[in-house]
């Protein structure tokens, strides 16, 4: 266990040359993803790990990401960092998540603690409205991609996201081809770039099937736990309603209950599509139709980027956009 | 913002002697928590933060604490961290959260990786049957707390859960009182020191109201996403069962949609009650009955029992139980 291995070693034990496994430790680039794990494998095997880690130190390397997380306990954000931790995992790089409860200061102390705990990079998940990275002390030091809400300044990160746009143009526009007249959208009042983004995909779904949006008619915002008065009192007024998208599916959830507490049958007098596909849709009554995001997608594309920008065989400046999936269940049919 | 604070501008500004200033910086304990507040406030505000923060290098603290999780999509534990995370915040401390996955290799990385950070104390949510810290390279250097899980030694630590036993003990009695002849508990596969206190609440209350536990006909373990057929089987089996424990939510949910599927009227045929309390209890259908963990209590307890320790004013050895309400609804009533 404590026999000293060199560097010579580890080339002969990763069938490899001297010069490779100093590209490796050096983290240069110039070798394959397949030798890289093979030698750090070899490095991890043999305990050459200390010296591995003494040149990390001097190379400024800890093989550590921090990930800011607006709230742990919504299911795309759980699902997502779980994913891009288990990947960053596999990669040889820990993980911290910070949970910022969407408040903006707290989200400026995470990031400049996890500066200074000496993280190699950074994956923002912002519950700001648009996040500034130069409020930080030195802000070109960390890289940084962004995932869900698009950053201020996109020429100094990657930004990864779903087609919030798409899915909700989708589920509305299913909604009128399942023969609704009259589809409306429940919202939170929360206006991060996602739930922007659906709102216009929703909006330009009814233009394209005849109707201009009226926020006073086509769109309740959900702001209790039980929103059955609310819901009672605009069914009243606008009596032609006949089917909801719903923002999420915590939202959807909401609406369904208080829908089959005024007596609706779903799907046969409103119909209903949520967003994020979680899992407990296939366990409501009936099934809830939703909007998946492809999460496996979006943490390889986030951790192949983070690490690439921490590897400098990455660059900024690109935003890629994830394609969703709409999910038909009894809700809507 | 810029103008250099002395420790005698502190004291003033405080209102408290440069002596009571200086403990707060040393941290020694004989100030209130009012009192550090204050102070702590004053600090901040003025940007005293940098001789603070140096300091603080020399007397090796850094205001950090890592948690552990096993699985940070579980409501449970996404709820508990938050509220913990909450409260460290608000008193000077970032929470570095790590999800292992239930996996004890990655338990142990993190651990380590936490320790090289040098946070000043640990959360520990064990994935492991029991957690053991002393794989780690100096176990007796960071104090740590244990919430949920039992660790295999409690000498060297502070225990705090929830009465899992007593909550599984009332849920599958009230199950009796409401009528019920023959409850079955319906469980995962995991076997953590929370689940097997659950299961030793409801062998309990079988007894006492005179039933032996048989696993084979009181037990059903729920493995997949869908578990209609293996209940349909154990129904046709056991015709008597007239009642549901659900070791948590996610599988109570499982088994009252499952039942809904076979035709089964809830609660008139079939009670059913979860543990956990989840937020979308009160939208299924029928709303569903669950025990309700005091998250704001143990997440109050664990905090002050963390920085109790870091600050050498609490001791170890102690194993804290909080209690646990049953909150009826229409599924077992």
């Amino acid at each position: 266990m404590n026999k000293k291995y060199s560097i010579k070693d580890i080339a002969e034990l990763s069938g490899v040359s001297v010069a490779t496994v100093s590209r490796v430790i050096n983290n240069n680039g110039r070798f394959s993803e397949e030798t890289r794990k093979k030698v750090l494998k070899v490095i991890k095997k043999t305990g050459y790990q200390t010296n591995f880690s003494a040149k990390n130190l001097r190379m400024n390397k800890s093989f550590s990401v921090g990930i800011l997380v607006p709230d742990i306990s919504n299911y795309f954000f759980a699902n997502v960092v779980q994913k891009i931790e288990k990947i960053l995992f596999n990669r040889g790089y820990s993980t911290f998540i910070c949970n910022t409860a969407r408040d903006e200061n707290k989200e400026l102390a995470y990031l400049k603690m996890l500066e200074s705990k000496g993280v190699d990079g950074l994956i923002i998940i912002s519950g700001a409205k648009a996040f500034d990275i130069s409020k930080l002390n030195s802000p070109n030091k960390i890289p940084f991609v962004c995932i869900d809400r698009k950053p201020k300044d996109r020429s100094n990160t990657v930004f990864i996201g779903s087609d919030h746009y798409q899915g909700a143009f989708d589920a509305t526009n299913s909604l009128f081809q399942a023969g609704c007249k009259f589809p409306i959208i429940a919202s939170h009042n929360r206006s991060s770039s996602s739930a922007v983004d659906r709102l216009n995909g929703f909006k330009d779904a009814l233009s394209k099937n005849g109707l201009d949006f009226d926020s006073s008619r086509n769109q309740i915002v959900i702001t209790t736990n039980d929103s059955t008065n609310a819901i009672d009192l605009l069914l009243k007024e606008n009596p032609q309603i006949d089917g909801f998208f719903a923002i999420n599916d915590s939202i959807a959830t909401n609406v369904l209950s208080s829908l089959l507490r005024l007596g609706k049958e779903i799907p046969k007098d409103i119909k209903i599509i949520g967003f994020d596909d979680e899992p407990q849709d296939i366990h409501s009554y009936p099934t809830l139709s939703s909007v998946k995001q492809d999460t496996d997608k979006i943490a390889q594309v986030t951790v192949d980027n983070i690490i690439g920008l921490i590897d400098h065989t990455a660059i900024t400046g690109e935003s890629i956009t994830i394609p969703v999936k709409l999910i038909q269940r009894d809700s809507s049919l």
